[in-house]
């Protein structure tokens, strides 16, 4: 049998642990974000201890970004121009390889969470997919054909720039792109336009829930032509909303007017919940492991 | 030494051609595009000829869309729901490889240009990069990481929704969509927008090249984040306009607002003119030939 370590790696905590896949996750470990110097050790330390007990085949990483994931750069498995100035240009794949002579799979937190649901959660079996989480940011992770989505880095986005209602007059809160989707549609945005403490507190049949699924329908509209997924699931926060699904899910239909036509789309599970709540990062970071192995 | 057939499938004609590579294409010939049973039979004869002389070693098809690219789906290699009611569902790949036992490669004609950008024009050597052609219609064909993009069929990016400038009240065109970036921003668009018979026939200085890249570049913007492509190729008819291409670039570079931060978005090249002209398409149905030849 094979044991596979992972790793979210998140801005304020690491969260480590080992297993076969998401039914067999043993003992979380939490240690803090601080610098490399702390907080590393204490992650090698805890490999090191599974690795006393049982074979360990692989390590995944599910790290905030931005990373470096182009195989043609010298840069390569380094976390790039983080505002976490302690972590900026690390070399995670190199500091783990030092340790650990096996497969270690690196990529966003978002890619690993759309890579967990795919193989444990909503997207089972499906192999064009998109994830998107809905929370402080908005991230999107994408599987298609089979394969993560990279390309010069990886995609970020939540940041696509959409159509605004002539209504509203909102700046929207993004510190580089003023409206763009995250700017109008994160959590942080939903406070700030409504005044609340978090978007959650605001009731169900609140305005609020009309215009943000209008602004994500928008977003999937340009989702669904640019990636052609055959499933788009949906996490994070602010999808904790129940009526926002549904509300969705029309305004896709409306948007996109028939104009592409391939039978996912019509499937009732095309734009789906994602299956895994709180447990995709770390699950996620099992799956790279895990898929890092079976290369 | 290997021949390929291409055939550049379009709505009013199909070219078919044979070489091994850009340089060596032979007799192009032009057959109207009517109905499969008038058309095909032609197309055949076409290759039975060149296979009288030489070994054809695989034929690649840049065909118009809508097709079914997708390996699981049974109709796969067929042209889906087209508004050329005679080519609905006819089975492209189906229909030559009952007359020729070679590798057959399918794909639209805009990720045929693509490929044929990346094989011998303005993306050589990038494993990441995107074509767009503004034309008649906005295309987008996407390589990301060596693969081109195909999802449940293929990318309909032209029909991404943007953000409208708040003076500009013009409707757009688009028959699904109205104002999305072809409904605005098309060569059709730009016609019916200034009243006048060709795109080309305005000036250099005249608004409208000003608001046209504002457009596209807001597009840019998404495809640069959503497929993080390491060179963006335009191509098509409204890309003549020499004037246009800076104007992009400058659009682009300040829309994005050095959010993402990679080495090929920053070079002058990041965004080029293709390199091909006339040629994409059939150098694409060379290059699909090619690449099913050496899979």
């Amino acid at each position: 049998m094979s044991t596979f370590v992972g790793i979210e790696a998140g801005g304020t905590k690491f969260i480590c642990a080992h297993g076969q896949d998401s039914h067999d996750l043993s003992d979380r470990v939490r240690i803090e974000t601080t610098t490399p110097e702390e907080t590393m050790p204490q992650v090698i330390d805890y490999i090191r201890q599974v690795s006393n007990t049982q074979r360990v085949d692989a390590i995944g990483v599910a790290c905030f970004g931005p990373l470096d994931l182009d195989p043609f750069s010298e840069q390569y498995g380094c976390i790039a121009s983080s505002p976490k100035l302690a972590w900026k240009n690390f070399d995670m794949i190199g500091c783990l390889s030092e340790h650990f002579d096996v497969p270690i799979g690196l990529d966003t937190d978002v890619n690993a969470a759309a890579l967990a649901e795919q193989r444990w959660g909503a997207g089972m079996d499906i192999d064009s997919l998109i994830y998107i989480t809905v929370g402080t940011g908005i991230g999107v992770g994408a599987i298609v054909d089979g394969q993560i989505i990279h390309g010069a880095m990886h995609p970020e986005a939540g940041h696509v720039l959409i159509p605004r209602l002539k209504e509203d007059t909102f700046a929207g809160i993004c510190p580089y792109h003023g409206d763009c989707l995250e700017g109008l549609a994160s959590g942080p945005a939903i406070k700030e336009r409504w005044q609340v403490e978090s978007a959650l507190h605001l009731p169900a049949n609140h305005q609020a829930w009309q215009l943000e699924a209008k602004y994500l329908a928008y977003a999937i509209h340009n989702y669904s032509l640019c990636y052609v997924p055959k499933r788009i699931i949906l996490g994070g926060g602010v999808m904790k909303q129940p009526e926002l699904l549904p509300l969705i899910q029309i305004n896709v239909i409306k948007s996109l007017a028939d104009y592409i036509d391939h039978a996912y789309l019509k499937g009732h599970q095309y734009i789906s919940i994602a299956g895994l709540g709180e447990n995709a990062g770390i699950l996620g970071a099992i799956a790279l492991a895990e898929r890092e192995f079976n290369v």
